[in-house]
């Protein structure tokens, strides 16, 4: 972050026409996000939101509510404008882009071996990597993929430890039993990976996924970039953990923007040590929340850059 | 409500490209205003913030950091654009509307007597009544008002009982000895009108303010009019509050926009059965956490009105 910004940020937040602290969390958004951008009066004028696609060899072992041929049928939806994330991206001023990672050749399944090679993995980091627009001044990542809160739930459990039910949930929404499958096929897939695992990218290439990946990839970019980043749910954070495993400090540059329904989310950010911006039981994906968090980071940067000083407006200052 | 509306909004959400209730609470956001609107595919594009400003009697016992001023200052603020609020609305899209009350001549002390006479009260009802665009499709109404968190403790103690001490707080940031001074001066309030009060309008007569009485009258009319309204902090919702306690379902039009750092704040909500959008740490008053909680539910009207449906998309729906 940019010392001088940082500090001239947060002279203008003490000037401005309003009880010190009265904006709460507005206040060190915009203090932060000037920090990030050397400014200390900041503006949000090129979001740009970003979704990867990518399939799963573990659906095989049923891990998802739905077929994974929706993961293709998805990207249609995205691409034609139909699904969530267009609404909530367009609400939003940003940019979309829709990435879909080799959706005929899914991962292997990870219960019978690693999900990618070295060399896919690289490549799914490199898309992720080189998909982010470096004119972009605030970015938010997201995923299309069914069956992905399972490779999720594994990289937190490889990750962080614990038992495999503590990480597995219920994702698009499987049933009792579908829940009890799928903590299995985590607990196997962590089991069988155990020694393989040194770090975050090695914990990717054994139980991650292409788009899951590529999110990781396009995170560490926009740290080179300065360019923030808002989180989105629980896939989305599982891939930055890989980040903050492999790299103290990789995440500085990241929000977390909402907490999601998926179980547990909750725990994944307080690894991460986010606190979420916002809390409506989105369990969506698509960077639905994320996108959705954008307008909290305006309205703290439209206070921050917007607003009259004392001076300027003539108010006493108590 | 309009029970067609309602039905279907509920019919076209549950067709949408998205697993059921992965949208969250913005799925019931969605149904609920459609409700109201009267359309099971409705959108935003009219909404209204009116900023209420009133002068209180009460400051003359040193209940708040600022001095009452800064009332007037403040309206000049949001007349010329410089305030967070203007910010905010500008940013919700939002037409923004400020009416100040007299602010030459306060409300009396009500710890004398009451803060206003039954004529006062009526206009000052009548001026929120007023003030409200029947082409509106959402409102959100906020307050200006050195020393109105005192007014609105004591309106809160009045109608749900309890201590003066659960219901005061810092506002703008008294210090430990002005906490202890204002929650006495609440407890003279609330027991020298005690008798007087047998409902919510007897209770703003007594313990009110300008400001407080024209966002109740706001709201009312809102709810005639079939407007959604979106509550803002404190003092707006003590001003709701009043209105329960007079009929019940007077506030099944609105929602709670956030939940702000004035410690009795979520007591309040939780009597008036509202779980807030936000909670991220404002006490600006000024409307602003309900202005920034529009595009909450902006978000929630463009998913539901936005999406494909998986007939549309040729999704397959699990």
């Amino acid at each position: 972050q940019d010392q001088a910004a940082l500090q001239g940020a947060a002279a203008r937040n003490s000037q401005l026409t309003k009880p010190p602290g009265a904006l709460g969390r507005l206040e060190d958004l915009a203090v932060w996000y000037g920090g990030w951008r050397g400014s200390g009066r900041p503006e949000i004028s090129a979001p740009q939101v970003i979704v990867f696609a990518g399939n799963h060899g573990v659906t095989a072992q049923g891990v998802s509510a739905f077929p994974p041929e929706v993961t293709a049928q998805m990207v249609i939806n995205f691409e034609h404008g139909g699904a969530a994330i267009n609404q909530l991206a367009r609400l939003a001023g940003a940019r979309m882009d829709v990435h879909a990672l080799e959706l005929d050749r899914p991962t292997a399944d990870f219960t019978q071996g690693p999900a990618m090679s070295q060399a896919e993995l690289l490549t799914a980091l490199q898309a992720g990597w080189d998909a982010v627009d470096p004119s972009a001044d605030l970015l938010v990542v997201g995923e299309m993929g069914i069956g992905n809160t399972t490779p999720a739930a594994a990289l937190a459990c490889a990750l962080f430890g614990g038992e495999a039910a503590d990480w597995t949930g219920r994702g698009t929404g499987v049933d009792d039993a579908g829940l009890a499958s799928k903590t299995r096929v985590v607990a196997e897939g962590v089991a069988l990976h155990k020694d393989a695992i040194r770090d975050g990218l090695d914990a990717l290439a054994c139980l991650g996924g292409r788009e899951i990946a590529a999110m990781a990839g396009a995170i560490a970019a926009a740290r080179v970039l300065r360019i923030p980043v808002i989180l989105d749910g629980f896939i989305c954070c599982a891939a930055a953990a890989c980040l903050l495993q492999t790299a103290d400090g990789a995440l500085d540059h990241a929000l977390a923007g909402h907490q999601s329904a998926e179980g547990a989310h909750q725990a994944l950010l307080e690894k991460l040590g986010k606190q979420p911006l916002l809390s409506l039981g989105l369990r969506l994906g698509e960077a639905s929340g994320a996108a959705l968090a954008i307008q909290v980071l305006k309205g703290a940067i439209a206070c921050h850059s917007g607003m009259a000083t004392f001076a300027e407006a003539g108010v006493s200052d108590g």
